[in-house]
């Protein structure tokens, strides 16, 4: 099992990427492909007295900054660390992708360089966010603003066998996105994709799922468009840290207060913790050839680390060959 | 000031609701009718010990139930309390009208009963939120799924509005709910929505409202269509119940988290009664020539009361006139 490494992706790079990738390569036995500029690589492990050793590195020319044009990958930034990843991945040096890079220019590298699915127009991002109960998956949480409700029905099915495959979900319920539970609920987008949701056998559609009741995981793959989803999850992350933000202030207000707080500690830390998104490592990028994982651009080591695992489950568990296996026929038609 | 009540809307009706009136008549001194069946209202007043001296009743039959098609109170339902309570606000029986009824149902009454201002094609539900720093106005939270970018203007101006002469923000900062700050963001209907409100020289519009934002109170009136603002609202209540009932399993999970839980019990109250919708009172139906305010479904005597003290001042206000001179001119093409 070969993990390809982005070394220059994300606020952290690549000292902290490093340090993921060696502790993953320890605790996990992977081989890794570092890509990024050789010579800052190993002068930055040298510094920090990281160990190398059985890593490979595949150079490359910097890296592609998170303002610029996701598509200049493909052209002034063909040669950064993650255009040359993705290009490593579609030729068969590795079995997997992880990169805390740009959003935007890894969904570029994985549509144009991995390439898609026979079928999938365009790949979701698969966000995995924390809820009551354990973890939802939420597709797609940001990167097709505009989806036809076949797309819809490809990312139930690709979110159900990635909970099943790679999360070890059993047959994991299926829920649309949506402002009621009653089937007529919604746009004309939820509208439509109620019923090919509904058709599809390969899947265990539970019906709509109510933005209210999802914190509460009412389902275990949670359907939108990118900009619902989007706007879920960051809702999601803003109420969360306004509320413990709150709880702060408060625990902090008086000596009392922080007497009792100080007693609260290990619970609150728990708590913290089950709400923290960054814990499970990263986001898979489904609908594409290969296993490609988003780290959280904020990646310190074990973030990363955990996004490796997470991208070593993906490669072993056979999920791309059974979406593309159960692939609605439909969506060719959508091309 | 004479505040007309639907006496059977909502879980707790006619009890809560007369319970409410009664309070408000008596703390704000404004006069009351009350709609609804006359024997019913009289019999849970005596039985209840509730003064109905000085209301009015105008008598009606039934009520909408929450689960009718809301067209259905401009036929079937046209004598119930609600619909008898439109027409008395359209006939100008009273100043301004509450009801903790269906929304739905409500929303058709303001619109074809009350109806809409010159230039609005559909009211929009504006729900008065809880956030770090105040309040701020989310319109429409939910009564029209499918809006244009010309909508949008109009809600933001209406929004505005309200919140400077009912709420008393002063030069409310107008933002567009979005997945991003920059003016590309989102889809065709925000990023149409957004040289609209930047060219509206009656508001004061501060850019995209990101949804991780908001809750920090990152602008007063936050704009959107009603599916994108009913999965706002619903994702926030549903986060902030979630994260309420896990602390709470926090603080009863040993003796010495329950003892310290005991010290944080003020701080706690505080901290959910700034997080609670209710306490506001209710949200205005804006868009429609008469004031209109929609009681929260559950509201008992206190939210019911509330929901009254912002129908007098709603009427007082002069808003209704005020957006009128400044509804954009345009919007009127769109009916």
């Amino acid at each position: 099992m070969k993990i390809i490494v982005d070394a220059f992706g994300g606020d952290n790079a690549p000292l902290e990427i490093l340090k993921g990738a060696a502790a993953a390569k320890a605790e996990f036995g992977c081989d890794i492909l570092l890509c990024g500029d050789e010579e800052l690589i190993r002068a930055c492990a040298k510094e920090n007295a990281i160990d190398l050793a059985g890593m490979e590195i595949l150079t490359a020319e910097g890296f592609i900054p998170m303002e610029a044009d996701p598509r200049a990958l493909l052209k002034k930034y063909k040669n950064s660390s993650l255009g040359v990843a993705c290009r490593a991945l579609a030729e068969g040096r590795g079995d997997a992708l992880v990169s805390a890079g740009s959003t935007g220019a890894l969904v570029v590298g994985a549509t144009f360089l991995v390439k898609r699915l026979k079928g999938v127009r365009r790949p979701a991002i698969a966000t995995i966010m924390p809820g009551d109960k354990g973890h939802f998956m939420l597709l797609d949480s940001g990167a097709n603003t505009e989806l036809t409700p076949e797309a819809l029905n490809v990312f139930a099915l690709m979110g159900s066998v990635f909970m099943e495959k790679v999360m070890g979900v059993e047959n994991p319920r299926v829920g649309l996105l949506n402002i009621g539970v009653e089937p007529a609920k919604g746009t004309d987008l939820q509208k439509h994709a109620y019923p090919l949701l509904e058709a599809n056998e390969h899947i265990n559609f539970i019906g709509n799922a109510e933005a209210r009741d999802v914190p509460a995981c009412v389902a275990d793959v949670v359907v939108a468009d990118g900009f619902t989803g989007n706007i879920f999850l960051k809702t999601y992350e803003g109420v969360a840290l306004t509320l413990f933000s709150n709880l702060k202030e408060m625990f902090y207000a008086s000596t009392k207060t922080k007497v009792a707080a100080l007693a609260l500690k290990g619970g609150l830390k728990d708590l913290k913790q089950k709400f923290d998104a960054d814990a499970v490592g990263g986001a898979p990028l489904l609908g594409v050839q290969k296993p490609v994982i988003k780290a959280h651009g904020s990646s310190k080591e074990e973030a990363f680390k955990n996004a490796v695992r997470q991208a070593i489950t993906f490669a072993e568990s056979g999920a791309i060959e059974t979406i593309e296996a159960n692939l609605p026929k439909k969506e060719g038609a959508d091309e």
